[in-house]
């Protein structure tokens, strides 16, 4: 196992590690694991079933991190890969995911990751997913993931999944099942530019009584980007539920947003909000009076609503 | 032409009207029209091509009303009807639609009604439309309004559509297309109750430079009632636009919201809201401890919230 400049610089990119971060980490590399690592309470295997990863959190477990960064340098290769996390009832952990692309050939890189999150009663569980892509070929970036997450009674997860640049086109799908006073947070940041295509799919079942779930996304899209978020959230018990999407549009960019609130029990409380516009006209005019260009003015503003 | 007490009392339910009422009048029973006046402004007329109905209005025609109501009370009649509305310029005009049907058969009874309403430049509309059945039968009283709308440069209508109650079995086909500087407004009341289905389809396209458009929704689904609300928003131009539906559920009830956003063209500002949930506990309480019973509380928020 050896690391290049490109891979520490994508793994920086994606994962914010300088090096090989302490605690478990699993680092895959074209397709393969290049370094794995377990820790005392986060044991990662590899899934018999599927070839994929299998990141196992022991019940009880505090305050550690694993990390699981995937990295596609070698041009025109497709990856697929399955990876499952079992946080145990109680446990407390961040993952630390990611994808990163370099592809500087004419041929199309893809990694499409399929994901399972399993969160046990009462466990907690805190999901970073950053995506991003680079080179200087005409060969596409794509970025396809998958994932299903179960939170069991009182469990809860925060995910926070972020398309930074670069990926040209992207499905992203995800679907959840809370059950009895779980809670589940989403929230999605996505910048889009150029030709690119993006699909956000995501579908929240709130099964459990006392349940609740909030999906929040923010979204740029410059020049000649194209993009489509589904969000729906299905109410089947006594619980809350809330939808909220705000996308400043560019440009030629199109973006088209539909979320949509099923609401099969009575006592179900489901609300949304959505917003598309572009930059308010004000505050240029006043980043520009404190002296920034235009030009800065509008990154300074979009990279605000994209924190 | 006779009218008998059932033609009179659905006639004030759908159209507010005691009698026949001045100014121009198309009543519909039973798939004919049994009283038909012009005015001198707004000609009521047999469409050649469709046979249905063409309504008229002259440029610069201030402040007039008509009344077009259709009433079904034959059992087991199904009924479509082409209803055309031509505003000229600079007109403004109240036009009155609204179907009622009485059914106390076994067999079905239904109408399909399918208006264009063209608002030329300038012009101003407000349309109203109720819809109510009523009858013992277990025959189902179905309606299935299309409505397409057409608002040239400059024009604006604003659309207050509300099924009462008593409506089996609803599919609401709205479309629109708002031209330069024109405005639309849809206001859409609903209520179902007993085992009925209710689905509205909304689909706007602001096209002109400087167009607005707003829906409006609030429904409330009662008992084993389903409904299904659609409403799609599309910015082609520098316009504005918004979406709210606030829904009440009750009982077994079950309601599916679906607003889509979709902007065409960076200066488009769209936005939505929803809010899907029960009757708030602290109104209830309020109400009731002024002496109102839980049920007569109930009904006084209910009221207020579809007015």
């Amino acid at each position: 196992m050896k690391f290049e400049q490109l891979d520490m610089d994508l793994l920086q990119t994606v994962a914010d590690i300088k090096g090989i971060p302490s605690g478990a980490v699993n680092i895959r590399r074209n397709g393969e694991a290049i370094f794995r690592h377990s820790s005392p309470n986060i044991i990662i295997t590899t899934n018999p079933e599927n070839k994929g990863l299998m990141v196992e959190v022991k019940a009880g477990t505090k305050g550690e991190t694993v990390h699981v960064p995937v990295i596609l340098t070698n041009s025109g290769f497709h990856d697929r890969v399955y990876n499952t996390f079992k946080i145990a009832e109680d446990a407390e952990v961040t993952i630390i995911a990611g994808c990163g692309i370099h592809n500087d050939s004419h041929s199309d890189s893809s990694h499409n990751g399929i994901h399972e999150i399993i969160v046990g009663p009462r466990a907690h569980v805190k999901y970073l997913e950053k995506h991003y892509g680079e080179g200087r070929g005409e060969g596409k970036r794509i970025l396809n993931p998958t994932t299903v997450v179960r939170v069991e009674d009182g469990g809860s997860i925060e995910m926070e999944m972020v398309q930074i640049k670069g990926v040209d086109d992207t499905i992203r799908s995800t679907i959840a099942y809370v059950q009895e006073k779980g809670n589940l947070k989403v929230v999605e940041r996505l910048l889009t530019h150029g030709q690119q295509k993006a699909e956000s799919d995501i579908r929240v079942e709130i099964e459990g009584q006392g349940a609740a779930a909030q999906i929040l996304s923010r979204s740029v899209a410059q020049d000649d980007s194209y993009q489509l978020f589904k969000a729906a959230l299905v109410g089947k018990n006594e619980c809350t539920g809330h939808v909220e999407c705000d996308a400043i549009l560019m440009d030629k960019a199109q973006i088209r947003s539909i979320p949509q609130l099923e609401a099969e029990d009575a006592n179900a409380v489901l609300t949304h909000e959505a917003a598309i516009g572009k930059i308010a006209g004000e505050q240029l005019i006043k980043l520009m009076s404190l002296g920034l260009s235009e030009q800065e003015a509008i990154d300074t503003i979009l990279e605000g609503f994209l924190r």
